[in-house]
């Protein structure tokens, strides 16, 4: 007995003075060190073209022109060690980069670290022509070197913090707030200043990250597809374009769904998952889309999906806001979700 | 004895069990797992601008216009546990982004976590107006509408893989390569997907970069500033702006240093390293800057600084390009930057 109770003793110091008893499977506590078995960042899909407006100042711009890449999609993964869940890939809205889904404007932890504690791989991507995922800007140089009319420049816009406050619903107009919103406001200017141009009504159709993205599903062998706003359409729309590698779907708050119209033969047997946060009946913009996504959910389980749409209010989760990966609650929602793939989605 | 060799068992079996025999000082081994004490993002700097011209698409363009958050610096930094050095800031060059210091073209570990697997904190930055750090689009917008001359469109530039070729030091000239160059020419797709537009020559004087980088090394309470290529120059000006929180400055091949007339008191002290790889004598562009950051180098240690200028041929890394964080060697390259540090530069 005696001889057991140093044994223990022994693994208790152990483990204590080496500070990873939870090293196996990463302890929830954001404050606590976490393991990662792998982490780093690569692009997904892109082609070249070949530009003469590189620069309207001489010296940047080569004579013959020359050729640069477009359309490729930049993502930041990381592992746990032991994953066993299938990898999320983590996808911003509009006006913003993959910088969404880490630290929030007050100071917490990011879903992205967030689900690598729960044990999902987590990949993070930036739009394509947005964030570190290059932009074309031919057409500036040539419009500002005065060899393209002005209306051929890109249709790049900003969405001020005005509209915005409206838009990710912290209150009905700015800058009022609806009575128990969990957005951090105190922290608010760390969420205008993650707001960068977007480049969305520039891009193709379909917008190249679509097939980035599905490209992303099949290299990771079997994804959740995780969608903020405007980027909600895209894993439904990469699904339609290839179920190959689409382990499931998670839409948050998106800015649409499928049309119950169309084909649901990409939906079979695939768990979807819609949520919504507060206060959508209050605007405008957001009134009607739970019903869309609601018909879309229902015609899609009619064809065999696993489709579900919950309003966040009704889990426990009152006052979520559009940002709701970065209101107070966060945490408790990431969880929420969590739980929720791991009953729902196998790899 | 027997007892002492129960206890040997237990402790190799344990820390073998959870993975972790490393943990208290992660595994220089890429292919470990690495453990962190804390990770995450946020900015620095920036200001607020009212803009009425956020869109040239009325739904996306309040009549009264709005506010948006301009010159703020995207930070990501990963801490490992029992960090015991200064925290390095690592900044990109010319049409590049933070990714430069991620996962290297050919899939292997970036410096962003060589250099934490070595104990020393890395915070990696996207210089203002690229990448996750927000550019000022309303001249677009309101050239796209007609409101504005062509000419007040922003100064944005592309690098031609032809040309960047030739100032990354590849070869003499696009195709043709260097003998005995490192740089891993067969995964180069990927690193011309890394580039994105350059706004450097939109950016009003002093680049905004450079306060936000002081303001950061003062919010870490003492960095080192590495910078790389167009950025080499930013750590010297945000020494001279204010030594506060400046720890030392690494210039990876610096587009420039200060020159030798400039007030050196803001050097006094300070270890500072400027290093430079092979075939720069080859280069029009490059061949007069080691002499020139040589000059620097004198000037600045007669002032007191503790400077010095390597030439990593003579150290033992032939064949090194201008992207030299990603060359073949690059690991060996940081391990003997991590040295350099550990030997010159306290906290």
């Amino acid at each position: 007995m005696f001889t057991w109770h140093k044994y223990s003793f022994v693994l208790a110091l152990t483990l204590t003075a080496v500070g990873c008893a939870s090293t196996s499977n990463t302890s929830l506590n954001p404050d606590a060190p976490i393991t990662l078995s792998k982490q780093g960042s690569f692009f997904v899909g892109g082609r070249d073209v070949k530009s003469d407006s590189l620069s309207a100042l001489p010296r940047y711009a080569p004579k013959e022109g020359g050729t640069v890449a477009v359309e490729q999609m930049y993502v930041h993964y990381q592992e746990p060690i032991n994953a066993k869940l299938p990898p999320l890939v983590l996808m911003h809205g509009c006006c913003l980069t993959g910088k969404s889904w880490e630290t929030t404007p007050d100071g917490r932890m990011g879903w992205d670290e967030l689900f690598v504690r729960r044990g999902f791989p987590t990949y993070v991507i930036d739009q394509v022509s947005r964030g570190r995922s290059a932009a074309e800007t031919s057409s500036i140089v040539k419009a500002k070197a005065g060899r393209a009319e002005s209306g051929t420049l890109p249709q790049v816009f900003n969405a001020a913090r005005e509209s915005a406050w409206t838009l990710f619903r912290f209150g009905p107009e700015y800058p009022r707030v609806f009575p128990g919103m969990q957005f951090p406001l105190e922290a608010q200017a760390e969420l205008w200043k993650q707001m960068v141009p977007d480049w969305f009504n520039a891009l193709p159709t379909p917008n190249p990250t679509v097939p980035a993205l599905s490209q992303l599903a099949q290299k990771l062998n079997g994804a959740v597809l995780v969608g903020h706003s405007q980027s909600g359409i895209y894993s439904f729309q990469a699904a339609a374009l290839s179920r190959q590698g689409v382990a499931g779907i998670v839409a948050i708050e998106p800015g649409a769904c499928q049309a119950p119209t169309v084909d649901m033969k990409p939906y079979a047997n695939l768990p979807i998952l819609v949520v919504w946060g507060d206060n959508t009946e209050a605007s405008s913009l957001w009134g009607p889309r739970p019903k869309q996504c609601g018909d879309f959910v229902a015609a899609a389980n009619k064809a065999g999906a696993k489709a579900q749409m919950v309003m966040l209010k009704d889990v426990g989760f009152p006052g979520a806001s559009h940002m709701l990966m970065q209101d107070k609650h966060s945490i408790e929602i990431g969880n929420w979700l969590a739980d929720w793939l791991e009953k729902n989605v196998t790899r």
